[in-house]
């Protein structure tokens, strides 16, 4: 029989203090649960004398989203610490370190980011991060490329594939993004507003074509280890600093999976600020910057992509005259591809964003839905024909264009 | 400590006495080790009374190629044993049945094919065989098919993908395919005349793009459970009956590999003809066959598979107008590309196929080797253009018609 049980504040306390060297023996700890309790529970446990403090996360046996609950495999703790440790070997600055594991338990003992906010409330309060492309296009060319095959010798990735096999996660992804929001699904979650954009999305069948490449290449590309579920509740941030935490949905899966959620996500706040920003010069202007960022966050990852390439590639063949451009190529449509998947899913399937779902107006909220889903769709159905960042750059521009949404 | 060591006949013999209801108990049983030593241990025991034949096939710790020797995992034995159960329980009149297996010593006992013949020695007779294409065809379609995200619900394909992750075998396709032919290597192997064809496989960048492509997508796309060395050496065949064996090799890659493998080594033994059979019209009306057979594998192979597609796909894209067309064509391309890569590494890899390796004349031999590096790098350069099984046979006989080999 497994001894694993959800712990307590006074077990959590206890656990703390097993660290080596942390805590004083004699602290008198203060303990707070601060998950939402939908997939795990997130312990804060302070030293209010030293006011050093740590995160227990430990993984729930199931999951509920929107009052649905479903059991979900406890491995999935494994798989997040380690791939923590993997993205924090590679990116220390910009990764929590890990303290601890207990596999059992299924919990992780972690550095504390109190003093960081999480970037979508970050975002939705209209703030910016002028550093924030460099160092998640960092964060997501280091990870990407040294776990691919063109930075590790084949025996060894093929094991990490192996270590890194996540079905149960994986199906959360490929059923609530490449799925439901496609067909008639008790798991979509849209108002009746925007029936005629969920009936459209129901037959479009140009789009199915698009959405299932997609889907294909989510279910067998083993490029590289991602994150998997990089939106920006994933990201904890400050002015000068980026962490990125959360990576219970990694697998190795293709590299534009990554690279899109985190377009998709500055995108839903583009969309959103339909509903925030009154100004229309004031809106025009964060939306520049959101958009900017977004496309800053490609090439910040291409330039560093293609540098550690340069530098690293072990593949035999990556020098050969062409592959690096052909690569970085395919790499971007599958981009653009993910991010239009991603929006649309965050509209009318199950698990929506705060940006769009807060907005207080109700016409609003219902144009920057129609904005987030226009986006969205012209992303997918331009993808295998983009060349080029800026032609995103057209892509938003136009979609955003024609729904009246911005600049 | 491992029990493994290397079977004596006499221990095969007790061994095979444990099949239950094989054998009569007191069956004077002959054993004769008839494997080549290289990888495997097979026995072949009889009882001469009853006529009844069994084969226990044993992995060894090592591999030997050519005299070089390197250690192997033994962990093959299962994932072959595997496979064969996959294979046998999708075509069971096309693959051996397996009786037992055991894992600590690495062996299984399975079906004897005494009555079979290896076809790549019948092919070196001349033979041909009317329904080799039909039989393969289904076999690939069938085995491809139902191993994908096509037909397995995909926790379940993923498990399959961490069952056959196979590092060390596929370690040698990347070095001895991918690799070795395209630079100075050790592994190579080749007589001294066709230097010049060597180094421009050394030297061609736009080849060594295609190679990329090719290698890239060997580590990076579990599409379907593959054979994975799906050669004529690893096919018994007769009149009536074909058996594949041997998928040792057997992991989830891009369903071209499989495919290209069969038409490879049908255009292996087309290029060898020029040594075998002198008489030209005897000669075209063979080779006629052989390429029309290779033809057919193709167009076998695609007919079934979109059969299984439109009645038992369960991929809930897998119906979106359009889909199936583009999944047959990107299958054609790879199959293009990988049977021109596997037909370049038997002339001047490691790994050589007898149909050209022991063609008595010496001029003839270097003849068929040229004609076989050129049909393989016209199937490589064109294949990301290919649209229809025709352009193969174009191909094919454009590069034959170049080197006077045929047709």
């Amino acid at each position: 029989m497994s001894a694993y049980h959800p712990l307590s504040n006074e077990e959590a306390i206890v656990l703390a203090k097993t660290i080596p060297g942390f805590f004083p023996e004699d602290a008198g700890l203060d303990c707070r649960e601060i998950g939402d309790g939908n997939l795990n529970l997130v312990f804060h446990i302070k030293d209010p004398e030293s006011a050093k403090s740590i995160i227990i996360k430990q993984a729930l046996p199931y999951a509920k989203v929107v009052g649905e609950s479903w059991p979900l495999s406890l491995d999935r703790a494994r798989i997040e610490h380690e791939a923590l440790q993997v993205q924090h070997r590679l990116c220390p600055d910009l990764v929590p370190e890990v303290y601890s594991y207990d596999d059992e338990m299924a919990f992780t003992v972690m550095e504390d980011l109190s003093e960081y906010t999480i970037m979508r409330h970050a975002l939705i309060e209209g703030k910016v991060f002028p550093h924030f492309a460099e160092h998640i296009g960092t964060f997501i060319a280091r990870t990407l490329f040294f776990t691919s095959d063109l930075a590790m010798e084949p025996r060894t990735k093929k094991e990490q594939v192996g270590r890194f096999i996540n079905p149960d996660l994986c199906k959360i992804t490929e059923d609530l993004i490449f799925d439901d929001p496609y067909r008639l699904s008790v798991n979509n979650n849209y108002p009746a507003a925007i029936e005629d954009e969920a009936e459209i999305l129901r037959t479009d069948t140009a789009l199915h074509l698009e959405v299932a490449l997609l889907r294909e290449k989510f279910l067998t590309r083993t490029e590289a280890l991602l994150h998997g579920d990089l939106h920006t509740g994933s990201i904890f941030i400050t002015e000068e600093s980026t962490k990125v935490i959360d990576p219970e949905f990694a697998y190795y899966g293709p590299m534009g999976f990554d690279i899109g959620a985190v377009i998709a996500n500055l995108l839903l706040n583009l969309a959103a600020q339909i509903g925030w920003k009154q100004d229309e010069t004031d809106r025009r202007s964060h939306q520049s910057w959101l958009l900017q960022t977004s496309l800053d966050v490609w090439t910040r990852f291409e330039a560093e992509f293609r540098k550690l390439w340069d530098k690293h590639a072990v593949d035999p063949l990556a020098h050969a005259p062409g592959y690096q451009d052909m690569y970085i190529h395919k790499v971007l449509q599958d981009t653009a591809g993910f991010a239009g998947a991603k929006m649309i899913r965050r509209i009318v399937g199950l698990s929506h964003v705060a940006d769009i779902d807060t907005i207080p107006d109700e016409a609003d909220r219902e144009r920057a839905q129609r904005l987030a889903l226009s986006i969205g769709k012209a992303l997918i159905m331009n993808c295998r024909k983009i060349h080029s960042i800026t032609e995103i750059d057209d892509i938003v521009r136009t979609a955003a264009g024609n729904r009246g949404g911005m600049i």
